[in-house]
């Protein structure tokens, strides 16, 4: 089963406490398909501009990533974003965005990227994302993620949208943002009880404390891997989505979205997310292997399990 | 095995998006040994004034809370807090202080309060932690709490005090703030590191998003119990540390600290602290049960476990 991803691909200049990139390859669909690379094929929807060469494809096709319906528009020019991080990296700066060739953007879906069992529809504009939405009648999953911006200004196609996906990836106060609900909880559980037939998952990214999976009969909570150094957390949020969609891709056809699946996602999620931030934009991610992931699940479960025994 | 708590006694003034109170019974030492109060024999020692009558020393003594150590000043008026959440109940302002009998304590401790074989220091001034520790020879488990004032004019006695006891428990703030490291487990094993012998452990607190517990060899981390409504959050810290200090002292005499029986400790601290939050002030915590408590711990077991097998 394959996994579309429709989303940014960008060119990201970076400044944290531990150094500096004045340009490399970023974007959610990047960060998500890099991720979610690990467990399935990904097909990667986005535009580019005539920036974009050989060297970053060879990134993504380097993780086996399908980038066929990559648009590359004639004399346009890759989205930009610049951004600078405080000290303890929990703030920062937009200094500059370009839209450049994402300003014009409307996706193109192959066939054979409609036809992925698992789509992944990353933050853009809620329309589009409505858009691509329809196109794909065969998902059996997809997952939607959203930014403060579009709850302000295109609130009602956001939940238009977020009413035709099965799971809806937010930030905690992106959560309390739409729903008006301050309360984390009930805001998810308010997620969950819109649309037809009730959300399937709310996923609440809560930044370097980890995330909570809410569903309509119950809740988890998993801490983020605790690091010593974290050099740079963009898109952090985009890998732990890969890492969370993979992991719900990757089962055999049929397999149920049982509690067990779907929290076993959130750790290889949670994993993928910790890696992407031990260095700048893709570094890490791209260097990464399967048994690394594995072995930072394992680690995770040891450091969240405790026995209600007392000889245990 | 007894409890010795020394820490403020208080009246506070509350408002919250959920009401208010003009009065009620707190300050750290009050909602610590209420907490703790479930697992063993608690005494408190805190000075009042001629304000603090029966009533308020039967809600301690209701809970089977030694007070024989209150010391009641003669003219004196009771510490008082006045404070206010604003709408998502993360961000708290001070409207007033007023230290009164505070300002000049100078704790006495009885022979039986020294005698206690588990000591926390509340969050007082770093000097007279030191010195309550001093006198209590019989410890065998000494934690120690503070908050950003202290570290902000006191450095140097806190320090000296935290050399001194057996694990230190903070917010992530103060322990950024107080080992100048922006990462949270690097501030955390910094804090380790120093002092003879090495502390034993580290609790940072993360309000909303629950605790982690650092040693010199381990990383556990539990998030807080979710819950729709959280009414007051004055109090949680001390009720966390309530419960989770409570839960070590009440193992039997020789019982060894470990690894499982600190986790254990960290969920029943959570537990008492999510009780807390339910109610303004104590009242929570007053009408609690042990099969509550009990069941809450059972719960967040349940909400935090995955298996790695995928058919599991």
């Amino acid at each position: 089963m394959a996994i579309t991803v429709v989303g940014s691909i960008a060119f990201d200049a970076v400044k944290t406490p531990f150094g500096e990139r004045e340009r490399m390859l970023g974007g959610a669909a990047v960060h998500f398909a890099l991720a979610a690379s690990f467990f399935d094929v990904v097909r990667i929807v986005g535009p580019v501009g005539e920036d974009f060469g050989e060297a970053e494809l060879d990134v993504l096709r380097g993780r086996g990533i399908d980038v066929s319906d990559i648009e590359h528009v004639p004399g346009g020019r890759t989205f930009f974003w610049r951004g600078e991080y405080g000290w303890d990296l929990n703030s920062r700066e937009t200094l500059d965005t370009q839209l450049n060739v994402f300003e014009h953007f409307a996706p193109k879906l192959s066939p054979a990227s409609c036809a992925s069992e698992v789509l992944f529809l990353a933050n853009i504009q809620p329309a589009l994302q409505l858009a691509v939405r329809r196109q794909c009648h065969d998902t059996r999953f997809t997952a939607l993620d959203s930014m403060n911006l579009w709850i302000d200004v295109a609130r009602d196609s956001l939940i238009e949208a977020i009413n035709e996906v099965d799971c809806v990836i937010l930030n905690d106060a992106e959560l309390r943002q739409l729903t008006a609900k301050p309360n984390l909880l009930s805001a998810a559980q308010e997620l969950i009880s819109w649309g037809p037939g009730g959300r399937r998952c709310v996923v609440a990214k809560l930044g370097e404390y980890g995330a909570a999976l809410i569903t309509p009969t119950g809740y988890f909570s998993i801490p983020a891997f605790p690091l010593e150094t974290v050099v740079d957390p963009t898109g952090a949020g985009d890998s732990f989505a890969g890492g969370f969609v993979g992991y719900i891709a990757c089962q055999r056809p049929g397999s149920r979205l049982t509690p067990a699946l779907l929290r076993r996602a959130m750790a290889y999620g949670t994993a993928l997310a910790s890696f992407n931030v031990e260095a700048f934009g893709t570094e890490r991610v791209e260097r990464l292997t399967f048994a690394e992931i594995a072995e930072r699940v394992a680690h995770l479960r040891r450091m969240t399990t405790f026995s209600l025994d007392p000889k245990g």
